[in-house]
């Protein structure tokens, strides 16, 4: 006896299809090139095997400045560009599942009309000029949908109360990248309700870690992140309310950059639950280079969003905090710029990490060191205070947002999330107002600390170092811990993710005898038991660095020296 | 038969007690000279009137920026000029019943401090040295009580978690008042409960306007407002999450600067159910001059108040934006800079003003044409939406947080409260979220309308006049609609208070016959019937201009074109 498909079974397959219809029939993979993808363990290297010469050539260039610079100078036109990432992304999705929408041809029409401005006026159209960049599927594109991963908003944009606006709708911020010349190409797979540290939905199923298909490619801007390790876009733009464009970007082995929110417009995008407006999910970048973040974060912030979106604190980029970092990056001991003094959480005493992880904060730490920058331990309050706080503000609804979701179409909750998200009574008010005050009580005295490490020298930690998650990309299903980034939004810091390292079987070895892990508690041990050197082997490891509110141009400048006495490091090892 | 005083009660008393008996017998005004000062309706000159000639030059100086200049340039000691001020305080609130707490101990020890710092180094202790600052007693001050016009918190500080922090605990910034050179010698009155437009609680009864005792002087920063217009303050810190800082300005004829929250520190400051942190109360200041707000916001956000407060936003002062629109004052037709292009509000259509509000208005709106400024009518999206939204949210807990204050003592609400702040049930959590996208519409929608009105001449509208309520300085038990300040609170603009005018029985007539008012509804009716040109003769009339979020620099410069504006006017009639 065969189960008959459900309606809502039969919308999702015809998606799923309608999305691979968009991909040209010269980009289809034959079907043994996708069998033997497939096969690979790291699919990383695929896609370059699929491109002509030049096509490669561009993507390898992995600086999203460099590629703007490429057109400005004429080396490239747009539209080799934008066919280059076209191209790259059709394969991408083809053995990694990662895209949500294609939407190519809007993209080459507006290269076209780029290249044909160039070639009229011998100027760019803005610090974007001819650069694909991709987006999460939250943010709204002209004439594309926005399903956010629910059957239900197939043919539309979640979101929009008069059916009129679908397709018509555009986020202020996807606005915001055109002016600045930007080429949207695509849009990237996130998990339903986007509270979830891996990328699942019953539209496109499940994305994967492109460098290790063992593991996920994390939560929720998963698309985004599989689909830059797979070398198919350098830029590309996420949102984040509990880890979820640091998380993917540590597990892709790239780099992200998350604001404060409030520094960059959220108007106009899809949302899980946005009338929880006390601990709120910000827009931020992910990119393949801190250059490409910086030039994101430059280009975006000179449009002014705050004088459209009512929500966005005026700050324009400040080049003075940007160049006083950058001033401080000579690590080589002659220079007479006071070094960086940075804090590493090694770990938050809740759930301990892998060793890979271990690995690679010292790693980071290493390298500081001998740069001559000043590395101290981190030992901030009680972090399990503030991520009860923070996962309570989650749930508060009860999941009524999400049901009202899913019962457009009448589709589940994915299995991993039957467990947290079942539709309950919502959280009574006045628990929900003291727990505002317990979250803003944590976030003082997380700021107290952070003012008292000038005892002894003087000096205050300048940013932290920390683990993003307590291990690699996380074997599906086995993501027991988000607390390592939830904190971080709490307190609404501002946070940027750099590639470290990749978890070695060889080196990374599960610790025994007197030397064996002694498990805090049982999360602890459950985190710790998934541990196995061999099914990690090959994931990227990267940490967070994080600093205070609204300090985004301090923590670019120390995401790009923390990466250049990285590559130090690995040089001169 | 005598109904026994309720324990409350007996505290109350002995608390009014200790209040008068911190003034020293010198300062005591003889019974017949209080029975003479309180058969007036203007009380404003009776201060001045018990003081010696250099003590009323002192407190003549309206401008707090001149103070400091004098101490500077040593024309008068910080010891004289405090000495000046607690003396006018002793004897505004014997008259005025505005003070909750008086430490001219303090006061006066800090002063000569002061003075033997400056003999000593010949340099000042920071931009408010030795001027006299009074806080509305939500401040933290050491040694002192907050009552926050609670009984139950007599003796101690309302919201100290740890009894042993009673008179132990400092605003952060009352901290920063002082690290820039300010003395503190009283806290002012407010209402039971903060939300309400007057001034009155069960410890010190009701204080009234100065200059028209039949009126009220409005809340709840109502005492600071009576201190200043009794001519005993020149510079005072208030809080605003519905107009309490803006209404008692324009109701005792002084200035004010509401600026968005999170720009200067609450970390440490009593409140109001400081839980429900979607709509935040603002720190504020009030002042006799512009220089006065100008002073103390420069001096305040000097000391980079987010460093030490993680809510505030880290905005130094910006000059540059200061400077720019104080370009754009030159009004005399000659000068090449852009005029002023200020948007007016007549009514909300919701309750029309009454004359003599109509008539500030007008004033304002020929004294900036006069000077050559553009004057455009302002006719955003519906406010009594935005009203609804934000009160919703002032009662949403259903006055728990207000009655477990009350339960410490058992004293009752005031019969003024007593219709809306019984204790209910707190407002069901998804009714709140979804107020806060209604909020964050509203919001929106104001924006578009205010980036609108570049239509026709290209140039934006840079700031509102807007009454700051229908009606001069209230009618006690007669403030039916609150929507004019509290609209302004729901989209978090920056706002400033400036003195217009005051109500004149000649003028300010009640039109009759075809130009009879035609009331809108029924709290318009309550409202206009309210207005009696007799009682309201002499009541201050002010008005608010409103700029967007963060614009404090703007704002003030703003204010201080459109009193040099109005003061031209004047004198040229």
């Amino acid at each position: 006896m065969t189960i008959p498909a459900q309606d809502w079974q039969i919308r999702a397959a015809e998606k799923r299809e309608s999305i691979l219809a968009r991909i040209p029939n010269e980009w289809k993979l034959a079907p043994e090139d996708l069998e033997k993808a497939k096969r690979q363990r790291d699919m990383t290297g695929v896609v370059r095997d699929h491109l002509e010469a030049t096509e490669a050539s561009i993507l390898a260039t992995k600086d999203a400045s460099n590629i703007v610079g490429y057109i400005k100078d004429g080396i490239y036109s747009a539209l080799q560009v934008t066919t280059a990432f076209c191209k790259a992304a059709a394969i991408a999705h083809q053995i990694g599942n990662c895209l949500h929408e294609i939407f190519f041809d809007q993209a080459l029409e507006r290269a076209k009309a780029l290249d044909a401005h160039f070639e009229e006026t011998g100027t760019v159209c803005g610090p974007l000029h001819g650069l694909p960049i991709s987006l999460k599927d939250q943010f709204h594109v002209k004439g594309v949908d926005t399903t956010m991963g629910y059957v239900g908003w197939i043919g539309s944009n979640l979101g929009i109360k008069d059916p009129k606006d679908a397709h018509n709708i555009e986020s202020q911020i996807t606005a915001e990248l055109l002016s600045q010349g930007a080429v949207l190409y695509c849009k990237t797979s996130l998990p339903q309700t986007l509270l979830f540290g891996e990328t699942k939905n019953n539209i496109i199923g499940e994305t994967l870690n492109p460098h290790n298909r063992n593991l996920s490619c994390g939560g929720s801007s998963g698309g985004e992140g599989a689909l830059q390790a797979l070398g198919a876009s350098v830029l590309g733009v996420g949102t984040d309310i509990g880890g979820s464009v640091r998380i993917p970007a540590a597990f892709n082995g790239i780099f992200s950059l998350k604001p404060t929110p409030e520094r960059l417009s959220y108007r106009d995008v899809a949302n899980t639950n946005p009338g929880q407006n006390t601990y709120r999910s910000t827009v931020g970048f992910m990119s393949t280079s801190v250059a490409g973040l910086e030039l994101a974060l430059r280009a975006t912030l000179s449009t002014k969003p705050w004088e459209r979106d009512p929500a966005v604190v005026p700050i324009p980029f400040r080049q003075e905090i940007f160049d006083e970092y950058q001033s401080r990056a000579s690590g080589d001991g002659t220079a007479s710029s006071k070094p960086l003094k940075l804090g590493i959480l090694w770990t938050d005493r809740a759930v301990g990490p892998h060793p890979p992880i271990i690995r690679g904060l010292q790693e980071v730490a290493d390298a500081l060191t001998a740069a001559g920058h000043k590395v101290v331990d981190w030992d901030p309050p009680i972090q399990a205070i503030a991520k009860r706080v923070h996962v309570s503000f989650l749930l508060a609804d009860g999941g009524h947002d999400i049901h009202s979701h899913l019962a457009l179409s009448g589709e589940p909750l994915i299995p991993d999330l039957e467990e947290h998200f079942q539709l309950k009574p919502p959280m009574d008010l006045l628990e929900y107002q003291d727990l505002t005050l317990q979250g803003l009580d944590y976030e003082a005295a997380y700021s107290d600390y952070w003012n008292s490490t000038s005892q002894g020298d003087g000096q205050i930690v300048d940013a932290v170092i920390m683990p993003v998650a307590p291990h690699a990309a996380v074997i599906p299903g086995k993501y027991y811990h988000t607390a390592y980034t939830e904190v971080i939004n709490l307190m609404n810091y501002s946070a940027a993710v750099v590639p470290v390292t990749k978890a070695d079987k060889a080196i990374d070895i599960v610790p025994d005898g007197d030397d064996a892990y002694d498990p805090l508690n049982d999360v602890d041990k459950r985190n710790w038991e998934a541990y196995d050197p061999e099914i990690y082997d090959g994931a990227p490891v990267g940490v967070q660095i994080v600093a205070r509110k609204f300090e985004e141009e301090k923590i670019l400048a120390i995401a790009g020296i923390v990466t250049a006495c990285l590559k130090r490091g690995a040089t001169q090892n």
